[in-house]
This record gives structure tokens, C-alpha cells and sequence, in this order.
């Protein structure tokens, strides 16, 4: 059965700039199916995923299902392979509550951070539709909405503080094995370091050996990628 | 078999000012426990839990078992009290990262709006103490460090956001269920109201039917309190 994502790409293919993609990424690794076609999605192509009747991915084909929304892709995985490694660590609602809790609480604290140099590293040709739609939605340059670096670091830091209890308490935010409570929460992370060469967290930074956990699951998934933080290309 | 709960006292011995005992009331009530003697205990007294080797309620004494901390007390009812109703709705750590949402994110976003009114509605001989405590860890007045309702409620609104999301997907927090996640949340709105006669959420918030339903489980326990924000004593 052919089994095709249609993911967010950046300045080159082995740059995925999109955290929910990267979610979808997780979800399917977790589940172990295997992805047989990888498909690049600019950010102002919507012809190519226009069969889907809206405009963003990711987007799962699987069989004869299309599926798109991070979420919805890892309940319909969770729903359609359930013999495999549950994705929700005994609680659905509550992996829910984190993914809710990335994208409402730590992605808006994360993303003015990085958003100058994710404007910089995508395709030459995506950048006017980029900017153009980020700033209607920011109402104003995306220059001026990031420059004030030193308060978007210190909100940031309270941010993290649920995240901080949480990995101080368990070895992963799902307990003792990760999931995709884990995977959400990691894509932002994954996120900042693949758009941006200036870390969000300090070299030193205790949630860095999550990370590095996380990222070397299922063959190094999360390193399998162009990381500007580290500024190299795998 | 005796069981006996330590808990913060207000103004009179049905006013509970901490989201912590209510915690503790609300595991124990989910678990189908009686509780025989309520103890009640204000901030200054340190002398009546001192038995315990620290100063903090809500405090569990059960049979033969002394237990402090509100989330050691959920986790102690759980493992001790395995054939009843499960606190932790299929993943203990999912709920411990809500635990800490509530401590990390929400309450720091609800505190100042009510700081005031809780030193005001506390029993006289400890409005001392409490003022020296806090301001001592605040660095400041406390009305000093209140005085910016507007940007608190800003803040909160933000803070917010998270649950919101998660209660637009579930009935309850928990999901179709409630469980110790909604108490440890609960706990905070129900503080809020226990203390302060200014709700810090509008009469038409969505909210409010969740809260009003949490409130109302195991006889309607939330409600048996003196609701500062409904201005009658039960």
C-alpha cells in the first residue's frame, strides 16, 4: 500500500522547516510504517496539495485515505494501526492537552525567536509570498515584530517552566518511554534549530539531552536533516 | 481505619483558601474516601503540622501513613487505593504535567489578580505573617506588586489559551471523564473564587460550565465552601 507525506520544505529537500510535519514524521516512525514517498511543499505551492481541499500539510496518503492536520494524522495512525505502539501513552486527551499546550503556549514563544532567520533560510522563491502573509498576520514587518530579542528570551524562559517540572519528574514528557506527547512538544525544538544557527537554549541546557534523546530515535530521525543551529547538512 | 486531612483555613473554617488542599480533597473524593477529621490549619501555625518534619499542608494521615505534598498524596491514594476509580485517567505523567501547568503557568498567571483580596480575607492574627512571607519572596508590597490588573489580566488570557483548545476538543480536561488533571487545574479557579470576591473570569466565559460541572462532582464539594466570588457563605 503506497504511503505518501507531503511535507513543508525550506532552502533545499533535507531542509523541514515545519514542525507539524515534523509531528507527522514522528507519528508514522513510531507506528513503523515506512514513508514511500516524501513530497516537498513549498510554502506558496498550493497547487500540489490542492486535491486535499484546503492549503497546508502536512498530509498523509495512505492507501486510499488522505488525511491532513498534524493531530488528525496521529489519531487516524492511532485508529488505523492499533496493533502497533500506541502514540498516546494511555491517554489520548491528555497528549492532546500537550500538543495544545506546543502550539498555543510554547510555539508563540518560540517562533519570534526564529522567525527573521526562517524568513532568511527558505527558497529564494517562497520568500514575498512568506513575508507577505506573515506580516498581515502579524500586522507589521517581521523585523519589527522580532526585535526586541532580550523579552521574547526571558517569556520564553517562563514558558518552559511546565516542561522543565515535567523532565525533571520522568525521563520523557509520556513517562518513562516517549510518544507523541514527546513528539509535539520535540517538533518546535526541531523547528527552531533547523531555521535558525542561533540556539533558542543554552549549550548547556538540561532539556538539550531530551532533545538529543529524541532526535536519535528510529535511526537518528531528527539529525537526518539540515540543522542550521549546528550549522551543518547531513 | 482513621483518616484525617490537614488543610489551609481562611477566614473561617469554611473558607479554604489553597488549590492544594482542594486537591487533596477532590483525590480523595474520586477515590471514594471519607475523610473523618478535617484539620483545619492557618498559615502562621507551624506548630500543629510540625509532627510531619515540614511546613506545608494539605497533609494525609491514613491509618498509619503520613503524607504531604498534594501531588504525593494523588499518587499515594492511587497506589494504595488501586481497585477504585483511577486518578490519572491512563497516564500518570500526562497528569503530572498538567499538575505543573497548574503550579508553573496558571497559577503565576492568576496569583497577582487575587493576592490582595486573599490577604484581606484571611483570619486577622495571620494577616501578619502572610504579608511578611510573601512580600519577603515578592521583594515588594504586595499591593505594589498587584497594582497592574490590566496587564495581569492580559497575561492570563494568554495563559489561558492551552486550556481553552483542550476544552473546545473534551468535556473535561481528562477527556470524556474527569480526573485528578481537571481537579489540579480546577483547584486554581476554585482558589480565585475561595478568596476573592472579583471573578477573574467573565460571567459568559466558557470556563465557567466546566468549572460549574467540576464543581458540582461528589455532592457538589467544590460549592460547600464560602465562594468569595458568589459573596455567600454555604
Amino acid at each position: 500500500m503506497a504511503r505518501k507525506l507531503y511535507e513543508r520544505v525550506g532552502k533545499q529537500d533535507n531542509h523541514r522547516p515545519s514542525p507539524f510535519s515534523w509531528r507527522a514524521r514522528y507519528a508514522l516512525a513510531h507506528k513503523g510504517l515506512d514513508i514511500d514517498d516524501h513530497v516537498p511543499v513549498k510554502f506558496h505551492d498550493k497547487e500540489s496539495i490542492a486535491f486535499s481541499g484546503q492549503g497546508f500539510v502536512p498530509i498523509l496518503i495512505d492507501g486510499a485515505e488522505t488525511v491532513h492536520d498534524s493531530w488528525a494524522i496521529a489519531t487516524y495512525l492511532e485508529d488505523s494501526y492499533p496493533d502497533r505502539p500506541s502514540l498516546f501513552g494511555g491517554s489520548q486527551a491528555l497528549a492532546h492537552f500537550m500538543n495544545t499546550w506546543a502550539d498555543t503556549a510554547l510555539m508563540p514563544a518560540v517562533f519570534p525567536l526564529v522567525i527573521t532567520d526562517l524568513h532568511a533560510n527558505i527558497a529564494e522563491d517562497d520568500k514575498a509570498y512568506f513575508r507577505e502573509t506573515r506580516e498581515k498576520r502579524l500586522g507589521r514587518t517581521i523585523e519589527s515584530f522580532a526585535a526586541d530579542r532580550s523579552a521574547f528570551e526571558a517569556n520564553l524562559a517562563k514558558a518552559l517552566a511546565p516542561l522543565r517540572a515535567q523532565l525533571d519528574a520522568y525521563p520523557y514528557v509520556s513517562g518513562p518511554e516517549p510518544a507523541y506527547a514527546d513528539y509535539a512538544v520535540f517538533s518546535v525544538f526541531q523547528f527552531a534549530r533547523c531555521v535558525s544557527p542561533t540556539p533558542v537554549l543554552s549549550a548547556d541546557d538540561a532539556l538539550r539531552t531530551w532533545i538529543d534523546r529524541i532526535s536519535a530515535l528510529f535511526g537518528g530521525l531528527g539529525a537526518s536533516c539540515l540543522r542550521l543551529e549546528e550549522g551543518v547538512a547531513a
